[in-house]
């Protein structure tokens, strides 16, 4: 990994050079990251945690990082000198990526001296930020194409060399069945695909010599791009041509891609033709500006499509193309060293933040997902006694459980510094996401007008919400 | 820069071992990147040329890369020894970065084998697609502030940590005055910005403690962040006291950031505030999702804002995050070593490349920018003689210039492998690009239907693609 000391907002810096002139960087301060809720967004799954890790537990800076800061005249040397020895000494917990996630909850809780902990704050929610949009993106693709194939060929859209790479991750994390990118395939062991670009037939004399030529080179592997001069009446016709010699020659044809116009009506066409050739195997993939909602209303129009190549909707993550994903504190050490509950208000009740140091519990009825609790870390719960849970701001809404189980879904990763988590290889995180994804009700995931999954905070962190808004209002 | 060889479609590689199992792989060709209209986008300004011609001069294939691909079962021994030697030796054309360009106009292109050509596709367009996307983006955003500062604020939001560097790089080509991004400024020499966040007000004991802390610290550089409770009860009342007592001490307090609630209103009254503590030369900085046009709004609101610091909606090009920039094969040598000029044909008449080996002209009537002409790279003009344009689809709409100024305004970046072109630093594009944005009349570049600049066909140009119109449809 790329040193990354210096991708940092300069706020962070200035208010750690401050924290140290007003005595106070030693302080211990619980900070967590989580996303506020937005319409487009009932859940997220959680993603890029590794990265985050990496980059914590990597940072340094080197003479020039310092030189450079050293430069901008704002700093002294003491302060300089305390960078050149940065090293993280915390405790970071976080929900493992993967995991269905909801909005208000902490993605990750960082617990360390006030100095590291805003040193760290912009990187960590860059990338946490990033890969939980993309995951999160993709399953609402994935989750639409019911089983059907989705590969993920953003690359070329994404928003630089990053968002490709970590977005591929992230697109695989939320059921993407390949990308087309290859560093990714190389970084995180996925499977890489793709066949041939408009490129590759109009640099030959015609399609059909293009066709014959890559069913050449990957008889067994043949999937042709048929849209690059006239999708029916040229495309279609010469790989069916290039079919019948890859068969003639013991060969079973892979399929056709379509990358533009009317897709409902050219699948539906192109089956037909395929059919009547006596190709009912082979596949067809369509690519082109497809998001969760084209790919809803291709299959209502009863498209004939086996899978789906998608690009710029979802590495971008096109129609929300931000989580929005904050950094609050929500604890620091007083005078006398005890860890007091920070919150900050707000005019809008969503926009206050839960206070304390917290955990995420995860209530099961029936195997499935129930509800989740937001709860102080320190609190007990006995699954043998019935829990009453109700809404944090229309409190009159309550929900009973008896025959339950309860589940912390945060992990310790840091402990003082030393990463105490193994972490899954992308392969694992991939299975897991899918489990994950199916312990919801379908009424929570579906696109339009999603149920809202409910998401409480315990009676004692209640409390303590509300004794630290009267305290405000005093 | 990182080795990023593999960062590449699949399919790239693929199409490659075709060309060289073909015999084509030496096969000269010449592609070009482009961007077809959206109804988001009128203009853009090109960005990304530095980081690209980084990669395509610093990519080689490492001994791991080289085992990554043999795994894949795809490629002979032949072939990864090829990729093994690679070492870019074509030649590449573009408009340099910042000058304002449009629809259909090569900013790129790229005249080498067949082979590199089709190695390169993928990361050019990643590259020249993001930092194309912001700079234009910053643009829409810095116009609309009409020459207030905007500071680039958006890292934590980006897409990953390459959309946060290479993001704010593109925002300070816009126009941006500064960004928070440390590293950024460190990289490319642009100014640094920041003070502090909410946790700063958060970690004392009360808010006006917090300010005073801050105060003490940058006594002539105090910007003091006044909504972490309430903006008009607590943080500007507690701001204004802490402006006093710096007053007293003889400095001149900087202002005041406002990131959240209703900035109209606010910036109204905290004016009021200020004016009437005789702190009129406090500045109020806004920040907290706005856009281009949220800044058009507030300015119709009377708001009283002097600079803005412009974060997720910005770093991400919310509206339009993504350019759509192409890489389209434009010409190809033949059986006989002759380049011959390709097309990709579509039902759509603006999705219909253009063929050839181009360049693109721009027209100057009184000193400001009048047409812009895609020409053959071997025609000439005589600007002493009258000049008709004619709209490419609209053929019966033409203008013609007599008094006129052409320039070409594409540049020779690499030669033969070689770098010949001197690239400036980010100071001097920024300043080239306030020059080119100038050029323009403001109906261009206005938000709501913005007249549409004429990007013509020189005739050589026209006759060549209708011929191959006519050929295909034959």
């Amino acid at each position: 990994m790329r040193n990354l000391s210096l991708l940092t907002d300069l706020y962070e810096l200035t208010m750690m050079y401050g924290y140290v002139k007003a005595g106070m960087d030693k302080r211990i301060s619980v900070f967590d990251i989580f996303f506020r809720p937005t319409s487009d967004m009932s859940y997220a799954v959680a993603c890029g945690l590794e990265q985050a890790i990496d980059y914590v537990t990597g940072m340094h800076f080197e003479e020039e990082d310092i030189e450079y800061l050293r430069s901008l005249n704002l700093f002294d040397e003491d302060f300089l000198t305390k960078l050149k020895n940065y090293k993280f000494s915390g405790d970071i917990y976080a929900i493992p990526e993967g995991t269905v996630v909801f909005p208000s909850e902490p993605l990750m809780t960082v617990k360390t001296t006030l100095f590291e902990a805003q040193l760290i704050e912009t990187a960590l929610l860059n990338i946490i930020n990033h890969q939980t949009l993309i995951a999160t993106k993709a399953t609402r693709i994935t989750n639409a194409a019911q089983g059907k194939p989705v590969m993920e060929f953003g690359l070329r859209r994404a928003q630089g060399p990053d968002a490709g790479i970590y977005g591929a991750r992230a697109a695989m994390i939320g059921g993407c069945c390949g990308t087309s990118n290859v560093l990714a395939g190389e970084m995180f062991n996925v499977p890489v695909l793709g066949t041939h670009a408009h490129s590759w037939v109009m640099s030959f004399s015609d399609e059909l010599t293009a066709f014959r030529a890559y069913a050449e080179l990957y008889p067994d592997a043949c999937t042709l791009l048929v849209d690059t001069y006239d999708t029916l009446k040229s495309g279609v016709p010469n790989a069916i041509t290039v079919f019948k010699e890859l068969r003639a020659k013991g060969h079973k044809p892979a399929g056709i891609r379509i990358d533009s116009g009317d897709l409902a009506y050219l699948t539906r066409k192109a089956r037909k033709m395929l059919d009547e050739a006596g190709f009912e195997d082979a596949k067809i993939c369509v690519s082109g500006d497809i998001d969760e909602h084209v790919l809803t209303s291709l299959a209502l129009q009863e498209a004939c499509i086996d899978s789906y190549g998608i690009g710029t909707k979802l590495i971008t993550s096109h129609s929300h193309p931000s989580l929005g994903g904050v950094y609050k504190l929500a604890a620091i050490e007083n005078d006398e060293g005890e860890l007091v509950a920070k919150m900050k208000i707000s005019d809008t009740a969503e926009k206050i933040t839960n206070p304390g140091f917290k955990t995420v519990l995860r209530i099961y009825t029936e195997g499935r997902a129930a509800a989740d609790l937001i709860a102080l870390r320190d609190e007990e719960f006995d699954e043998s006694k019935p829990l009453t849970l109700f809404h944090p701001v229309e409190t009159w809404k309550k929900t009973t459980f008896t025959d339950y189980k309860i589940k912390d879904i945060t992990v310790k990763i840091i402990d003082q510094g030393k990463v105490v988590y193994d972490f899954p290889d992308v392969k694992d995180i991939i299975k897991y996401a899918k489990e994950s994804f199916s312990e919801f009700w379908a009424e929570y995931k579906r696109l339009a007008n999603p149920h809202i999954y409910k998401v409480d905070l315990s009676d004692k962190l209640y409390e303590l919400k509300k004794s630290l808004l009267r305290e405000t209002h005093k």
